[in-house]
This record gives C-alpha cells, structure tokens and sequence, in this order.
C-alpha cells in the first residue's frame, strides 16, 4: 500500500517514448512551421516531403479504425487522446489536470503560437476548450460527471500567450441529473477567462 | 471592375505549396500518430527521430519570435496563423468561411479523431472554439467587429466526427461598443450546437 499523493493525477501523464514522444515531436512541429512562416530559407517543399512520408509510414502501421476507436475507450481510466490533456494528441498543448484537497482540481500550461487569437494572447475558443475539459475532469473528480449542455464563457481580460497559466475547475452543485461547474484560467494571479458550465448526467456508450 | 463572387471568402486559403503544404502534411501526421496510438509495428522511436530533425530544421530556419509576430500581423487582410482557419496552423482543422448574400457567413469541415470528445463525437470545446471564430468573423463580414467578452454555447446533441458540419455565423444587433452575434453547428440539416455571442468594439494593437 502507497501514500496516495496530496494531488492526484487526474489526466495521462506522457511517457516520453513510444507515441507519446512522437507526439511531442510532432508538437514542435506544428510550431516551428508557425514561427518560421512562408520561410523559403527552411526550402519547406521539401519539409512537406519528410512529413508525409512520416504520415505515409505511420498511416501504414495504424489498425483499422473501429479496431482503434475500441482499443482508445477501452478501460475505465483517463483519456490519452483527447485535444486538451492527451499525450497521443498534438493538438493538446497538453494541459495536466490534478486534484485539490478542497475538491477543486488544478493544472498549469504555457501555450504558444498555435493557440493565438488577438496578437500575442490565447485564442478566445482555445481558452473555451480548455475550460469546458476541465470542467468535465473536475465533475468526475467531485462525484458524478456527464455531457456538457450549456457552457457560459467570461472574458474578463486578455489571457497571454508565453506565460504559464493556472486553470482551475471545480463541481459547484448537483441536482438531479443537473451538474453546475465553475472554471476559471489566470495569469499570475490575474483572473482572465472564467466559466460556468451546466451538465447532464448522461454518458455515451463507448464502442466495443 | 469585377463581378463579386456570390460567397466572397472571409478566410485565407491555403495554396498547397510553401509552408502551407508542409502544414497540411503536418495534419496527416497529427491523425495518424492518433489513429496508430502505442504501435510497436510503427516504430514510434523512430518517428519521433525524424520528426524532431524536422523541428530542428525549421526551428532553425525560422526568424526571431518578435520579428514573426510582426510579420504575421502585416496588414489589414485575414490572418493565417489562427488555429480555426490558418493554413499555416497545423491545429486548424481548417474551416473556411466566406459570406453568403443575407450577411450571414457559412462554411464547412469534416473533423477527425484529433478533435475527438466523447466516442465518436466532436470535442464540446472544439465546437466553442469553431464557434467562437465564427462569430468574430461574422462580425467582421457584417460590420464592427471586436473581442469576446461573453460567450454561450448550448449543445442541441451530439456532434458527429467523419461527417461535413455546417458552421454558420452572423451579427444580431450593434448598440454602441455592443456587439451581438449568433451562430450553429449543424451535421446532416439537424442543429447540434449553437452560440450566442457578445463583443466589445476594440482591438488590440498589432505588433510593429
């Protein structure tokens, strides 16, 4: 028997090999053809060649798809390719969610270009998908957990890009099948995007 | 003098040469790492070799940070970097949008496994992001524009992966600095998510 941690893991933690140091690498990637542009120094046609025969390779390696889509919802435990915590996702910045001891959950991420909107601060959608995740996280680490059905965004200020920002999410009331939540993301202790998030207790079948 | 085009495009297109095929390759990467998941048949060290010698290669073709973000924000014209419709933003799906003749605008895109939520269904938080972008384009298209300051999203029902969305937006009402829009997600005519949106008439200063 172990000491459980005073903040549990409540996302995967990558791995840093097999598809999850893949996926790191492909994250780099993504923003290293941001920062270079329509660089004709970086001869990008034949960076276009290299991705695709990585792409052509791994494509040739992947299981059918419903095999795939069985096999990634298999279990009980946490997701590993969703686009805000997974580590086989290159779109996830990823964000790491843990529990608090007040029942709260918590993580930290500094994002980059890929995830700008206004110059040089977070896209306002990017900053909705991150909390709309953590509101779903921070219900199943509260009690119960569901779909998300109404989901209210506030901007109080911009969210800056290229500085680590705390994102907190927390299960404010259960009634019925009727779940409220509350997010917010800030900035050195700066409030910037909060959320309030309405779910219905109802989950889709996963496929088998 | 030329004719306008029935639905004029509010949003860059990509050109399929430059960085903007090496991104559009970069895509086919995200996907297939996904649809491969922890493949030992696929090598997974190896591909993370060669994707990270591809960063290093543009990493070390690309212009300093500061420089890029000028560069990017040149002009007055629709951005390219964004991670909805940027086709030099390897997150974006990308959606492209252009004007329809009752000053709404329209678009369409079929979103694969990278934007996954529950199984086999679109992300809750990539549906605000898509619409979130929608309205500040929307706006744009139909006059003032500006940054969110409020934003609901209600989910009607689930939204299907591997199927073509349709992504509307438009402006409500402007009343002083207040600006209303309104927008959906509808796969196959029926209504999966929509959004109502409030914007501030301002804009940040572009980098110079």
């Amino acid at each position: 028997m172990t000491t459980a941690p005073e903040r549990p893991p409540l996302t995967a933690t990558a791995n840093n090999q097999g598809v999850d140091a893949a996926v790191a690498a492909a994250r780099r990637v993504i923003a290293a053809l941001l920062h270079a542009g329509d660089s004709t120094a970086a001869e990008m046609a034949e960076v276009a060649d290299r991705l695709n025969a990585v792409a052509d390779h791994v494509e040739d390696h992947a299981p059918p798809r419903e095999a795939r889509m069985v096999d990634m919802w298999a279990g009980e435990g946490v997701t590993r390719h969703d686009p805000v915590t997974g580590p086989e996702n290159a779109i996830a910045p990823p964000l790491p969610l843990a529990g608090r001891e007040d029942g709260a959950i918590e993580g930290t991420a500094t994002l980059g270009m890929p995830y700008q909107g206004p110059p040089g601060f977070v896209h306002g959608g990017i900053s909705a998908l991150l909390l709309d995740h953590t509101l779903g996280v921070a219900n199943h680490w509260a009690g119960p957990s569901g779909m998300t059905a109404e989901l209210t965004i506030r901007y109080h200020q911009p969210t800056p890009l290229f500085e680590p920002l705390t994102v907190t999410g927390r299960q404010v009331s259960v009634d019925g099948r009727k779940i409220r939540s509350f997010g917010t993301i800030s900035a050195g202790g700066r409030l910037c995007v909060s959320a309030d998030g309405l779910f219905i207790a109802k989950h889709l079948s996963r496929p088998r």
